[in-house]
């Protein structure tokens, strides 16, 4: 049995990338089980009983014992160390932004991806991808006013909040939006991917 | 000023609800601070500059520092309890199921509501309500199995994941969706609101 964690995520996710960008930042070691969201993967039984939500990303520590929900694993991943914050409201405030992330980020931004990219934009899906739009947007806007102010989205120092943020904001425009007319985000992005332990999600650098 | 924190939040809402329910539990004295989602409330200058998402609830400490996202401020309030988790693994499962309560059933489960209880369920809204179905009864079943196996919702103890989850699930049938094939979720909510530091959403006790 090993003794370094899994992790069971698909690369096209940018939940799962999360894991590898904080994997990356933190030098910590593991091993990737590649499960697809696309072929049923995610709805075995063996992965049922991972994840009874039929997600992926799904960490296992070597003891056996699961951990699902991105934000969950990075706040896991990071415990203790600078990326979650130092006192109680500090943390409670990156915590603040992973949720935001996944109630008003992640479900028009990288649903949108997602209907594009993996789905090839079909005709029915098309007032779907509409409606998803000003959500996005909304998101965008909120985050572009945070960072015209900070260099970080909190406490001024980079955390898990920034990794969480990044891994679909960067890709933004695979869904349809325009990070144009957010100069401060697009800031910030370079900033991200300039740190030393910074890891691409694609081969080609971004 | 007050050395009290303050809660802006909307008494309809589950999500500010939760908040009041938590406070109950650990013995917190607060200042309520009625905040109305649907007459603009939540929109003017002085409430985005303490959230810009234009959300409630935002908890306001006494040095006047903000913090948003309901689970979020749970997890502030409940900081160092027993509430959160007690060991790494612990605190990160605790998270996983607030992630899964924001990602996986507020979105099915509160939004129905909201849609029937107090938008009086127009013919407009009737599909998007009948798109929310299947998710908010898949939220529902993973519940269902997570408490056919234990008391609680996470590690075998009482936490802010109960009080989070309990938030919207008590109130399900509002927005449509039948509690009688869960038995287990229905034991859960009396074990829930026979606790001594219950806190009823409503004045008829539940």
């Amino acid at each position: 049995m090993s003794d370094r964690i899994r992790i069971f995520g698909d690369s096209i996710s940018g939940n799962c990338y999360k894991q590898k960008l904080a994997c990356s930042e933190l030098g910590v070691d593991y091993d990737w089980v590649e499960t697809s969201v696309l072929d049923g993967s995610t709805h075995t039984p063996e992965f049922l009983a991972m994840n009874p939500n039929g997600k992926v990303p799904v960490m296992q520590l070597p003891d056996g014992r699961c951990l699902s929900e991105s934000n969950a694993i990075l706040s896991w991943l990071a415990d203790g160390s600078e990326l979650v914050g130092g006192d109680r409201y500090e943390r409670a405030n990156v915590l603040r932004w992973l949720f935001f992330e996944q109630y008003s980020h992640e479900p028009y931004i990288a649903t949108s991806r997602f209907i594009v990219r993996y789905l090839g934009s079909p005709p029915e899906r098309q007032a779907d991808l509409e409606a998803k739009r000003p959500g996005g947007y909304k998101a965008l806007d909120v985050m572009e006013e945070q960072l015209e102010n900070d260099d970080w989205i909190a406490n001024g120092g980079f955390s898990i909040a920034d990794i969480a943020l990044y891994a679909y904001t960067h890709v933004a425009g695979e869904g349809g939006f325009d990070l144009g007319k957010y100069p401060a985000v697009q800031q910030w992005i370079a900033r991200l991917e300039a740190r030393k332990g910074f890891l691409p999600m694609y081969s080609d650098g971004h």
